[in-house]
């Protein structure tokens, strides 16, 4: 990573949620064109910011895209099922080679999430515009920088363990809600190349992503899961004759 | 570990909290004795269970006691500073050696376990009464075996994040409160040859250690935490020839 | 776990590797036997240890023998491609709700231990029959139990770094091999209910199962891994009402 | 973190190592200027190092250095025990404040990173001029960042397991040395609002500073440890009102 170097992120949302009348108030061109817009505000001009969608061909996720972004943030809900498997396997294996990915909220079931986890991913909810309070547990990580002790999240949809995730190499944040329930809301785990977040605050009936302190995680998120260049090539198993070091 | 072998506790107390009449009704022998008691009901003829506290010589902690100690367990409130530093050096180098330890409620700031995790344990507290409840976040422990997904403590103190405590090895529960704050409240450390179990419930005002789940989380961290066979010397750091590993 | 409850173990092997005179000279009835000897002279009585091979309806693998499966040891080469998908899923599904899984050698590359990772799986590899040295590095972990600081195999395949896997939630040995590579060669996983124990060690022309380490390392690996009571319903994500724990 | 923000780094040795003639051939101004000058080339306009010693005031570490810190990187070897236990203390607050640490080579027994780590942090060695090799495992870790697979150090000094400290957060370096002895040559941890970062290759008797690979391992180290913004308050334990967070 150079200093200056351009961070490339592609947003991935579904562009359906607009069709629920109080999602579309909150969010009138959808949760993609929300979750870029805070974005480009916390990145800057260090930052090139896409979105693409699920009814574009190949979801605008074409190898061509893949290869020029440096982290893919993801909002999926009710259209999982409508992923067309040719591009989960690449989104998957971009990751491996090094793109970073930020999953959110109900993307917890996406298929790209699932095949990197290999658990079930499954979480105990309520919809009952509940206050959540999102807690800082990793003071000295990147994605906590700037933050207050607590972010307050009004309202929001509960989302409760067990969490069904391979314990997260990094916990960054432990959410409560007003009935009783935690959280892991922020996880991070490396797979291959990649790294990956996963930040649970973002369901499409409440203006989670117009909040300040979530605008600033995300782009932490970003920043953290930047793809690197010292990447390894993990498609192949070498067979390395003795000495093969030597030669590097 | 052979599957017969006696697991033996030492329940260390200050012996100082039936001074409070509120405790004194609860814990009429001492928060000690009560978990003793759990202890040996949990553990039945499988284990040894015995109590020390800080008035004895020694606190009770010799080294031929904490020779013929698995597992030591340690409550501390008001009088962390009346600990020996003698008797803390001994406890820190047994459970280096190999001696588990379980660390309850305010012990975290005990001087052995302020030692052994090298940072400041502070935490946010307060003391009103609120129901907890402690979500187990790890279905496979050893430590949440036979235990339901969520222990109701109906009052309580709270302890909130952030918790000055390295990352855990492994995270076992987290609590949240009536009030909105979140807490590890179930953490496992190995250090050197010994392992460690810090269990945040157990204030002495409250019949915790009363209830069946809370001895049930006791006596699984001790059978978790017991003195292993295979511990090697780290009280050394020897100067090893080519080849040593050929004479073994 | 009951002290005394029974350790109920199924060694699923190919069955292939004794068309290689130099393998059926070491393993005579297969390697899955020979595992299964050996985990049967260590684990005695307190343990039921039955074979399985990918040439029998359904791999032996049916629902019922996995019921009746407290861990699933697994060992295959040349037929990764083989074994029926149904069969992987069934294997994945019962390892998520708490079957344990012993991954061994080139079963880095099989179908249930890719699935479960994530990751590719990917190594780099020499079969040049050379010095490895299996290193200790959790001293404190039960699968590290009456073993030695280092165990020689005197002649083995090297697999080197890097290994594509997450990072080990445990990493209990490293092995460094004559040519100058590394390699974890143990590490624990958890998953969903279930545990994960890779070890590397284990090609099918030298005997390294007949070594005693090795025979103790598995034990040690299937007592770890094995299925706990205590396990969560991760097949479905409950819509739960607000104080639905107080009715537990 | 701002971008553009000056990344300032001390660099802390004892000055004595000099006097060894073939440590003066090949670190003719010490140590700790060799490291110095590596990060300066490095890490370029965006850092300004200084390097301190054991001989000055307050061993050139006071309280207005460290506050003008954000990483200290240490090499210490004969004399750690004449390190003041006043500038100890001071060091590990700073630190545990979010003071980021560099701990090279023999510094593993110095007395911060003993004091941090909680554990004997004792290893095996033999200084035999052996090869030793440094491998990444950890390939999307920014202290991996642009190096190769492998680093060779032609000769070095052994330093093998079990090292005695605390299972790193994050594992990133795996060395093995000629003789077979393996070595967890690169960890990260972190503590409170710090992060640490240990890196075992430096004997003062060969030129391991002066190699380019070796350079860019420190100035990834200090890049990935530089002091946070995000700093929470672990000097003390709140007493904490319900509802403060809404206050903040």
């Amino acid at each position: 990573m150079t200093a200056g170097a351009l961070l490339k992120v592609t947003v991935w949302g579904e562009g359906l949620e607009q069709e629920k009348p109080e999602a579309k108030r909150i969010y009138p061109d959808g949760i993609h064109e929300a979750i870029a817009a805070g974005l480009r505000a916390e990145l800057g001009e260090n930052a090139l910011v896409r979105t693409a969608t699920l009814e574009a061909p190949d979801h605008d996720l074409s190898g061509e895209v893949l290869e020029e972004t440096d982290v893919l943030a993801w909002w999926g809900h009710r259209a999982h099922e409508d992923v067309d498997d040719v591009v989960v396997d690449r989104v998957v294996e971009h990751v491996l080679d090094g793109m970073g990915l930020l999953v959110l909220h109900s993307s917890h079931f996406s298929k790209p999430f699932l095949r990197l986890m290999g658990t079930r991913c499954s979480l105990r909810w309520r919809n009952d515009a509940e206050r959540e309070i999102v807690w800082t547990v990793a003071p000295s990580h990147p994605i906590a920088e700037g933050l207050p002790p607590a972010i307050v999240i009004p309202e929001h949809e509960m989302y409760g363990e067990y969490f069904d995730v391979p314990p997260p190499d990094e916990l960054v944040f432990i959410s409560s809600f007003a009935g009783g329930e935690v959280f892991r809301s922020g996880c991070c785990w490396t797979r291959g190349n990649g790294r990956i977040f996963y930040f649970s605050p973002g369901h499409e009936t409440f203006p989670v992503y117009h909040q300040p302190e979530i605008k600033r995680v995300l782009a932490n998120g970003a920043r953290w899961a930047r793809r690197r260049s010292a990447s390894v090539d993990t498609a192949s198993s070498p067979n390395s004759p003795a000495g093969w070091f030597d030669a590097q």
